[in-house]
Order: structure tokens, then sequence, then C-alpha cells
């Protein structure tokens, strides 16, 4: 919870098959009060699968609710109470048939702050082995592709890759590997501060 | 749409203040039955604004759904009916106070595609000037911070930055711009394809 604020009241206004909606009052720092509706649904997963030649996996898919075939890493929604690191597996597994020896976080994120209480895992896997997925009836439609980290790159900036979690997954993985510039990851430099606005 | 599917049925299930939550009965290719619940909210924009010196704004804020301050380019909701490009310029100006010669878009996303027919638009924008901010109410707790791009992009890797918008237009404006490796950005060449899984 943020300093200060307090929740002073939550109702679930809609609660659906994997969705619920809540709306919020709260009283913030000053004493000024506010509503907040958002959604809460289970945390995300979504997992670069770097192999020995420097490609990745991408599934692309029909996705109903954007009315597009996207092209994604594998992942998807945890299942409640699973851990993320294995979702992450399972997800690679059953979407891609991918089993990786090694499986480290690029990071969290969140995926729609202002309306959406949904937090995104994504990783990085690595020492892959690849076998048979399981995918369910819905991802019928659903067609594996390896493409060099460079070109999914590439793809992030000109309009074929356009899910958010692939987008920050396919980035970071380039930043932390040479993909990026040959250079180490850059340390960060930046003490965390809490000034007021300051203007160049 | 997509080729081949077939909306049987849609359902507005809850209407909120700022989303509405539908449940449609869908029919595929193979003549298989879904049902897909989601979300419908207004699009999104989010605004790297680099300035003469290398340097980007960030606000940081109190974001209540998420229960903590968070770090982000300048940007929010479209007003009902408003151009995305006229809202990446209307935000900049409310909480940052600045005004851009030139904004160019970086791409455009989906937040959240299974569960949220949600667009982001990320916005880079150059040629700045910066004057008064005019934030309302809800953002009186919201600081300008500005931060090299490079410094940004390492935040983007070790959880400073945990926003999906403004993870991938910080890391698509450092694949633009000098800042991702000297070399210009990657030319696509990869020729989009169809066929079945292709494994390794």
């Amino acid at each position: 919870m943020i300093d200060g604020w307090s929740t002073v009241s939550s109702t679930v206004e809609y609660t659906g098959v994997r969705v619920l909606v809540r709306r919020d009052a709260v009283r913030r720092t000053d004493q000024s009060l506010g509503t907040y509706e958002y959604t809460e649904s289970v945390d995300g997963v979504r997992v670069v699968a770097l192999d020995d030649r420097g490609r990745i996996a991408l599934v692309e898919e029909n996705v109903y609710v954007c009315g597009q075939r996207l092209l994604m890493c594998p992942g998807g929604g945890c299942e409640p109470g699973e851990d993320p690191l294995a979702a992450a597996r399972r997800e690679l597994a059953e979407e891609a048939g991918i089993r990786a020896a090694q499986v480290e976080l690029l990071t969290m994120m969140w995926r729609m702050p202002a309306g959406a209480r949904t937090r995104e895992h994504l990783y990085l896997a690595r020492s892959l082995s690849v076998g048979e997925h399981h995918r369910d009836a819905s991802e019928a439609d659903m067609e594996l592709r390896w493409v060099a980290l460079e070109q999914a790159v590439a793809m992030c900036g000109d309009g074929r890759i356009t899910e958010a979690g692939t987008l920050a997954a396919v980035l970071l993985t380039a930043q932390r590997t040479t993909a990026w510039s040959g250079r180490p990851p850059w340390v960060p430099t930046v003490a965390r501060c809490r000034t007021r606005d300051r203007r160049p």
C-alpha cells in the first residue's frame, strides 16, 4: 500500500469467469477522496526461449480479443496458486514443447497499472531441449517459429510484434546479451530520489 | 476479425465508469465453439520525451491499483474520440509541461491481448520546450525527473521501471537512437510466413 493512502471501502462490482471488477473508495495523503475502478485477474508469464544458435521461439496464434493473429513468446496466465516460474516452465512445454535447464527472471511488469491489478513475469530460458508440445483445443491454430534474436528485435520496432510482454521480454533479452551492442548490460548509476520536480 | 472466425453472440456483462466487460461466444475456423470474456476500455498513450542532452522525462506517481509509486513516461487514456497523437501531446503538456515540435509513433501494442481490447500507442517526442504542467487533483503526488536514456534503459532491467508501456517505449527509443549500440536500427530481414511449426 502507498504511504499515507487508505482504502475507505472496496466493492466487488462484477465477478466473471477469469476476471473480477472492483471499485474502491480511497483517502489520499492529503485527505482528498478518490475512487478507483479496476480488474483483478491471475498473474501472467511470458518466456523468451533462446537457443544455442541465438534464435528465440515465437508462437503465432489467433487472438480473438484483438481480432488478429499475434506473434508472441510462449506464455499465459498462472493457474490459481501456481508459482510464476512453474507457470513459465509449464507454458513453454505446453505451447512449444520446450524444456529449459536454465530459467531466469528478466523483470516483473504491470500490464495496465491504472486499470488492472495484474502482474506479468518475464523470463529468459536457456539450455533448451525441444520435444512435443501439448496445446489445448483453443491453441489449435498456434504455430511455432524460430527467429534470430536480432530479427525479433527488429520485429518489435516495425509492428510485427505487438504484444506488450513479448516486446519488453525480447528487448530486455537483447540488452542482456551481445545482440544489444556487445557491451555488458548497463550498470545502474542513478540513485533513487524523491525530490520534487527537477527541470532541465 | 480473424479469417474464418465468427462471433455467435456478444453480451455486455458489466458496464462501469471506464471499463466494460463482454462475454462473446465464437465459432472458430474448424467449427469448434469457444467463449471469450474480456474488457473494453479507451486506448492509451505513452510518450518518451527525449531532450537535446539525451535525457528523457519520467513521472513518478502513486498508482493505487498497484499499491506502489511507479516511474513512467508521461501518458494516460485517450479521451472519447480523441486521436492518439493528440492524446500524447495533451498528456505530455498536462503531466510534464512539455511541448514537442516532433512526435513520431514508435509502435502500437496490445496491453493484455487475452483479456482486454485496449491498445497502447507509444510515441517518441523530440525538439522539446518545457513550461508549466497542469496536473489534476489525482496527480498531486506526481514528480518529474529527467534521466539519461541509457540510465532509463538500465532501470528497465533492474526493476526500477515496471510499467509495460514505459518498458517498451524506452527500449524501442534506445533501439532507434545511438544509445542502443551506435548502429542504425535493424533492418527487417524475416519475411512473414504462415507455414506450420518449424523446429530447429
